[in-house]
């Protein structure tokens, strides 16, 4: 077996893992059959990443090597492993995986962010509290309260977001098909974000990505709905 | 040689093609290399489209068979003509593809109609205007005159809106790769419909979408640069 080791962004209980694009490289993992020993990382732990050469997880350490990046991290796994289960299925599909990914990061990933920030701001770890605030306040333009009274409108405005992905599973179990693949985890990993750091009601129970998303948490013997949370 | 004919969405002008799912398809028969008889249609010519079992182009006749919705005519074309240049390049992106045109009609088309559908009000032939407001302004909840009205918001609107596909074109030349194949013509056919029917710069030359889009005008030597659009 390779020796894999992923720095995993870890919340002030060091058995939560939340982070969207983190959770995205863990399904994928799975999928391919590997073990990774995950490593617990907080926000201001920048330098334990120097080999990787930037400051953000997740961050694959593949028998010496570094990489870092959900979506290199994925073809890296793909390259690496070809005898695995694919995670794209075909090279013509890695671009429109890559699509998937890039709409969930820029269609859903600020509307959730929006939600779970508040919350993930309790439940960071207390070196990392500050970094936060100050980042995600950056980030968004306002104070985190102000996120958190105006989360009806961004609840709201999840549901037409959501639109691509409802009219697609309508007719499929999978964004890849009849089995999940790398383009469904894009996806996934923003709800186990939002389930690991958020109380919140997001979708609806006769909404077909409710029943996506319910697949994907039994997937690989229940990995992340076995997932720990934040306290709520 | 196949006989296809296809039923295209045609303005007062017959030769103004302007329907973007009409769009799609002659990029898809382009693709393929094969020539369809384009038979011009308007909205109140319910009864023409009889043996397709709906009143919506576009519409094919393939050697006496009637298949209807675009999404449909691709996958029949995929399959009747495997031998010619593939619209998916495999079996694994084809789910992938269709969540691409999913995008493009939920995300994009609200959007590109807000702001073409007071043009196209003009340009439709006459015996279509009654029926073209009455269903657009349903469909939008308000008079075309309001939607024209708001124009600059719907500009705002459609910038965020296209960054999925901005990101994936700073990397790639196309949604597909390195070539165009379906899911490109997806979400082009959005972009000659705004082009065939209304005057407004939707797009900053600098941005990838742009570059995007001119090669895709150039395809298939030239074939949608040259369509005809209405007068504006």
């Amino acid at each position: 077996m390779p020796d894999l080791a992923l720095y995993e962004l870890a919340a002030a209980d060091p058995d939560v893992r939340f982070s969207p694009h983190c959770w995205k490289t863990r399904m994928a993992l799975a999928h391919k059959g590997l073990q990774a020993r995950g490593i617990p990382w907080r926000f201001t732990e920048k330098e334990a990443l120097g080999p990787s050469g930037q400051g953000l997880v997740p961050v694959l350490v593949h028998d010496g090597a570094w990489v870092h990046d959900s979506w290199r991290i994925a073809l890296h796994l793909e390259r690496h492993f070809p005898e695995r289960p694919s995670l794209f299925g075909a090279e013509a599909a890695v671009p429109l995986a890559e699509f998937v990914n890039r709409w969930a990061d820029s269609a859903l990933m600020p509307l959730l962010g929006r939600l779970a920030v508040p919350y993930v701001h309790q439940g960071v770890h207390a070196q990392d509290r500050a970094y936060f605030r100050s980042t995600r306040e950056q980030r968004f333009g306002v104070a985190l309260e102000t996120l958190a009274a105006e989360r009806d409108g961004y609840l709201a405005a999840l549901q037409p977001a959501l639109q691509p992905l409802r009219l697609l599973l309508a007719g499929r179990d999978f964004i890849a098909g009849a089995r999940p693949a790398y383009a469904d985890y894009c996806v996934f990993g923003q709800f186990v974000w939002a389930h690991c750091t958020c109380p919140l009601v997001l979708l609806e129970e006769s909404d077909p990505v409710h029943a996506w998303r319910e697949r994907l948490f039994d997937a690989f013997g229940g990995l992340a709905r076995a997932a720990p949370t934040m306290a709520h």
